[in-house]
Order: C-alpha cells, then sequence, then structure tokens
C-alpha cells in the first residue's frame, strides 16, 4: 500500500509536468494569452485527470500547480482551483476512451470560425494529414444548457455531435459561438492538434477568400493522406 | 506635513511605476509602434494622475517621466509635456468614478473597426468574458468639436456614448475615425483590456469574413460568460 | 585642402552610418527580407547622396559598403554597386528639395494597395498624423518608360503625380503595380515614415473589409490632426 | 578508389550540410511547423540526392540525419526514412536538369491559393523579380494518381503542367489541392524561393482583396523587372 502510493505520487507528478508542459506549449505557439486556454491530462490507469488551474499566469505556473481530479470531477490532490471549463474535459473522457489529453484555447482563427458557426472544410491535404474530413461545428447551445451545468453541458454538446464520429480521426471540435475543444493520446498530442488545428483555420479562410466556391479534396484523396499518417498502415514517420 | 509629502512622493512613484509598466506592456504585446498609444493612472484618494509623456519613445522611458496632473490637467509633478490625449483621460476619469486607469492605442483590428464605425458585436464568448455585450463606437466628432478642446470634447463623445452604459461592463469604446480607450481597475488592468480588445477585434473581423450575416451569441449565455468571471458570483480564477 | 578632405571624410562616415542604421531600421521592423528595399540619404551642403549596395545581404552589411554618389549618380566613394532603385532616389532629392532620406520597400500591405493601384485613404487620426490627405498612387508605367531609364522614370512618374502636392505634407507615395516610396527629413525619418505606411496600409485594408462604403474622416479633423504633429504650430512631442 | 570514396564523403557532408541549413532556414523564416516541409539538394555530378528525414523534429535534426539516394529513390547513405515526398523531389530532379534543391512547404498563403486551385497573378514587380509571370497550379490529381505511387504521380502532374513553361523562369508551382513544391539553383537557393513565394502569395491575396479586378502588370515591365536579376544581362547585386 506504501508502495502503491509511492507509485502514484510519480505517476501524478509524471502527469503534472506533462500537462505543463503542453499548457506552455499553447504560449510558445502563441495560441493563448495571460490566462487563456487550459489543457488536461488522463492517466487511465488511475482515473485521474490533471487540469490547470483556473486564472493562474502562465508564467507563474509550476507542475505542483496543476490541480487533480477524478473522471466526475472530485478533487484528489492539490490546492487551487480547477479550470472552469473542467466538466467539459471530463465529458469527452468519459465519452471518448481512446483520448488522452484535452485542450481547450481560443486560438483566433479556430475561433473565428466557431463563432461563425461553420464547419472547417477539408480543402487540402495539409487537413487531410490530421483529419478524416470537415472539422465539426456543435449545435448552438440551448437556454436549458445556460440553466443547468453549463459546463459539463458543453461537454455534452459535443459528445452528441460526435455520433457516429470517431474522434481519433477528427481530433477536435468548434463549441459554437466559442472556440476549439481539441484532443490526442496525450496532452502533448492534443497541444499538437491545438497548433495544427489553428494553423488549418487561417488558411481554410484563406482559401475562401481567393474562391468563396473552393470545395474540399476528393475523399480518397483524402483518406491517402491521413492513412499516410495514422493506423496501423502509416508510413510517415521513422519505425518505432 | 513632511510626512504627507513623503507619503505623496511614495505613492506617486508606485503610480507612476505601474504606468509605466502599462505603458510598456503595450509595447510588449505589439500594441504600439514608436510612440503610438499612452496610458495613465489615477489616485483616487489624492485626485492625481500619471501619464505618459508627449512623444517620448518607448526605450527610453523611465518612471520618472511619467506627468503628474490634478483631475483638471494642472500640472503637478514632472517635467515634461503630458500625452495630448490626457484631456480625453480625465474626461473619462471624472465621469466613470470607478475606473483606475486608461488606456489609448491604435492598435491595428481595434482601429479597423473604429474607422469602420461599426461597433464590434459579442460573437462569442471571448468577448462575452471582458464586454456584456458589443464594444460601443461614438458618434463622428462634429466640426464644433475640433474648434474647441478637442481632446476634452473626444472625452465628452464618449461620455455621451455611455448614457445608460456602465463602464465596468464595457471596458472601452472606439472613437469614431480614430481608435479605442481603454479602461479597468488600474493602469495595468487597463492594458490587460486593451490587449484583450485587440484580439476581440481581429476574431470579429475573422467571423465576419467566414459569415457576413454573423449574430451575436444568445443574452443568456452573454451574462453567463461575463458574470463567470466578474462581480459578486464570479467563480473564475483562485479565491482572493 | 587637406581639412577640407578630412571634414567631407567625417561627414560621409556620418552619413553612411545613419544610412545604414536606417537600412537596418527596415529590417528589425519586418519590412524587408532578404535583399529587398533600399534607403539613402543625402548631404545637401555637399550634394553627395550615400544608399545601400545593391544585392548584399542586411546581416553583412556595414556602414563602408553604403555607396556615395553625387546627385546625378556619379560614383564618388565605395567598391559596390549602389542600389538598382538609385536613380528613382536621385530623381527625388532633385524634385522635392525639403528631403533628406528616401526608401523603398516592398513591404506587404503597402505593396497590396500599390498593386491594387489604390491611393489609400485617409480612414482615420492615425493615418492623418503623418499624411494630411490620400497616400496618391501614380499613373501605371508606360512601354515608353520602360525603354529607357526605367529607373529615372519611375521617379519622373512619381514627381508627376506631385504636381499640387506638398512632399512634406505627403512622405509617400505607391508606384502603380510595384510598391511604396517613402521620404522625410533624413534617412532615419524616412525609415520611421515607412514603418508607419504600412500599418496606416493595413488597418485601411482591414477598414474596407469591414465597411466597404467606409469614408475619410473630415477635412477639419484630418488637419487638426496633421498640425497637431507638424509644422509650426505642432504641440506633440517635448520642446526642441 | 579509397581516395574517390573519401571525396565522396566530402562531397556528402557538404551537401548533408547544406540541405539541413536549408530546411533550417524555413524554420528560422516561419515557413514550417513541427515536421511540416522538406528540403532535398542535388549533386548532379554523382547522381546523389539528400533528403530531410520522415518526422523528425527539426530541433533535433542533424547533417547526419539527412537521407542519401540515388535519382531513383534507392538508398545510399543514411539510417532514417527519407521524407515521404522524396519520390516527388525525385521526378523534378530528373525533369528538370537546370534545378539543385527542391523545397516542399504547407506555408500558409501559398497553400490557400493551392487549395483554392488558382494561379497566383504577378500583380507587381516583386513578383516579377522572381517569377516571368504567374505561378502555376497543376490539374487536380485523379483518382489513378492515388492509386499508384501517389508521391511519383504528384511528380508527373507537375512535369505535365510545366510542358513549355522554363523551371528557371518559373521557381514554384502549387499542387491542386496540397501546396507549393519550389526549386532553385541549389538547396539554399530553393529555400530562398519558397520564403519569397509564400510573401508573393500573402502580398496577391492582399491585392485582390482590395482590387478583385486586379490586373497584372504588363509583360515588358514583367520581363524588365525579371531579366534585371536573371540571365546574362542581370545588373542587380554585385560583380561575381
Amino acid at each position: 500500500m506504501y508502495i502503491f502510493r509511492e507509485n502514484r505520487g510519480m505517476l501524478l507528478k509524471s502527469l503534472r509536468e506533462e500537462v505543463l508542459d503542453a499548457n506552455l506549449e499553447l504560449v510558445r505557439r502563441g495560441l493563448v494569452i495571460y490566462t487563456f486556454g487550459n489543457v488536461s491530462g488522463v492517466s487511465r490507469a488511475d482515473g485521474l485527470v490533471a487540469v490547470k488551474p483556473s486564472g493562474v499566469p502562465y508564467e507563474k505556473m509550476t507542475a505542483a500547480d496543476m490541480v487533480v481530479t477524478d473522471l466526475e470531477g472530485k478533487p484528489v490532490d492539490g490546492d487551487l482551483r480547477p479550470s472552469v471549463d473542467l466538466a467539459t474535459h471530463l465529458a469527452l473522457y468519459r465519452a471518448f476512451p481512446s483520448i488522452g489529453g484535452v485542450v481547450h484555447t481560443h486560438s483566433r482563427s479556430a475561433t473565428a470560425w466557431a463563432q461563425a458557426g461553420r464547419e472547417i472544410p477539408c480543402f487540402g491535404t495539409t487537413h487531410a494529414d490530421y483529419f478524416r474530413g470537415a472539422v465539426p461545428v456543435t449545435e448552438p447551445l440551448q437556454p436549458a444548457d445556460m440553466e443547468g451545468d453549463y459546463e459539463a453541458n458543453t461537454g455534452q454538446a459535443i459528445v452528441r455531435r460526435f455520433a457516429g464520429l470517431d474522434p481519433a480521426e477528427f481530433p477536435a471540435v468548434l463549441v459554437h459561438g466559442h472556440g476549439p475543444f481539441v484532443w490526442g493520446r496525450s496532452a502533448d498530442d492534443a497541444a499538437h492538434n491545438a497548433v495544427i488545428l489553428e494553423a488549418l483555420a487561417d488558411m481554410a479562410a484563406q482559401t475562401l477568400a481567393l474562391n468563396p466556391a473552393a470545395t474540399p479534396i476528393a475523399d480518397a484523396r483524402r483518406d491517402l493522406h491521413f492513412l499516410r499518417k495514422h493506423g496501423p498502415h502509416a508510413r510517415y514517420g521513422q519505425e518505432r
């Protein structure tokens, strides 16, 4: 039992460090300013989540500041309040067993698509390298969503939108009138995908400005690019 | 009396340092170049205002360069001329007792909205986290405004626009054909809001480019986000 | 005679250093990449011009690399070839006696206006702080201009466009299908104006995107802002 | 024979270093993020190509990581897998004997034009300094292209588009729905051209936003600028 606790302590230390680093990656890449944005990571074996604290400036943040809760949001470790968006993260972890990290940002171009209420079409191979189709957008939240647990209801709106979609093939969603939630195999991978999403959102907006009638690339080509990088037949990168 | 002076000296030193730092924050965040922009802060207890001097490059500016005046603009301390926009700042301090700092910039996206003569709609939750509705724009200044004390008249145009608006719920205005004036609880907070405003202005412009018929988010959702961060029921950030 | 030469040597050294520094300012402000752009400065007393050499990377450039010619372009000092655009600079020095420095860049937004063949309207006070009206654009160059001394003819096209305009009130022009030429009281001042022009061009483009029917500010307001910063009644900045 | 090997070793070392440096230039100039993009260089005398490895982060990349193959893609030296786009590079080296380096990026503005399926018109002299006309775009790839060797087929689509075009006068192409492939006399020169292309793509998009009816500059002016910098009568830069 003592050993178990020690192991758990080491695991939490490692998870917190990864979550801190993924949060700082958003700063380095210019996706967040001041206290915007939040990243979490999950340890599936323990059912524990580490998440950025609410409203703490990135410059002062340490791994110890990451707040640890269970998958229902019950505090397990840490002195600070978790991000106000924690309930949305938890809804995603519960609904999408394959994901290991969640990111929320207000990165400018992705947020503009969310505010415009438009999905981001798969206009090119850069997009297809990461998403097997358009980046989906949720329905607008309804008055009832505002009355209950708003952040949990935001999570439910995302889960409803993903009926029939594989979160491993679509690692992000745009919450209507709000901004992107992004995920990945880990907190680190989720932050990477958030950076890519912002680039795709910007390029797609530029594409539409040049050609309002631009159309998505062919499905066969989209799948070729997606599967070149993902899944059992991937041939991108080095042998692992 | 001697002690009083010493205290006032320390207070002014502290206010000047805060005003200097808020000015430099605008440089760090890319909102101003060369001698553009100006920040002031007020000490309500003393009725004194510290403001950036006119036309001094940011690289050479020290706290001692900040000019101190009373709320009517009468010089109290400092060897340099104050910002030419001081009279606008003073009009805001006199009309809005809750504010502690004022910022004026020509940041690009916010200025573009001011030049376009359009208020910035509340297209999403990022906006609602800071403004309880659209960022207002003044009426165009009239010929008579140019003949008298132009900078004071600019302040009056802002004050007129805020009839019925709470400056704590709308911490900025766009002066028609000019640019943003922004405020906050302190010079520091005002600079923070100026950085946010520029991000909101950019995202709103991108939103309209993607969807010229984009509509503001629902009032209930806007208020939920605003009140999540501001006022007695705020639950964002840590306990204070 | 020996003393005269020594003085001239010192003067040239000083002019070259100022021209080098103004060239590097364009790099620092992101207006030029690789070998794009060129700055010159004139010593009116000597009738000598120092100009950036052609095709030398900014990282390797020294003051000694600046090429010195007379106002007809006759080499006076320096081992390198001058900028290919020198003849345009010289035409401006000969036609506009009040200017002391010339800058040419391909900065992105200003060049876009030049390529669009549109003058930049005075949409706001930021613009009016530097230009007493729209930034003018030349007529397209004609086939005959390509056959003779193209760079000198470019200068003539600018001079023709300035019939009736005061170069001190309009410190830049857009050469149709090419890009901006900018000037000032010195090389340093011209580089400053080139940076401002790029910001104005960007803001004006954003303004039109938000409001295609945007109109210039009133003449009285434009003049108030221009004269607040320039001329005998300027009250911006510190006493000199 | 021993000497031959040693020479080849030195040549490969030099080629790899140049290819590494050209890859890093893309990072420095903001054209690529994470593992995006790839650069190769060819030694025509040896028929050998050095290319970036697949999926290796730029921060960790060394010259020894560059993969060396022959012009058919047969591995000659190096432990890592080459870029997945190698077959496209090789098709270009075989078809265009004058080129010494190839770059592929997903730089944002150039990719937007590729996704929009539009060639980039020669709207100004900045463009004409590098391209003797519009930047061409390939036909969309066909289903058959996806079934065979996709990357080689991408190369063939480029080669087909260049029937009647001189690759020395048009150092880049936009692959429809994908992004730019760029080339030059060397890997270094190709990277330089990729940076320029991105600037041209951005400026052309801004030009169209300001004037949807903008037209290319006159052919005579385009040629004057292109030939001022390229070919036997170039007069830009210093004597070599």
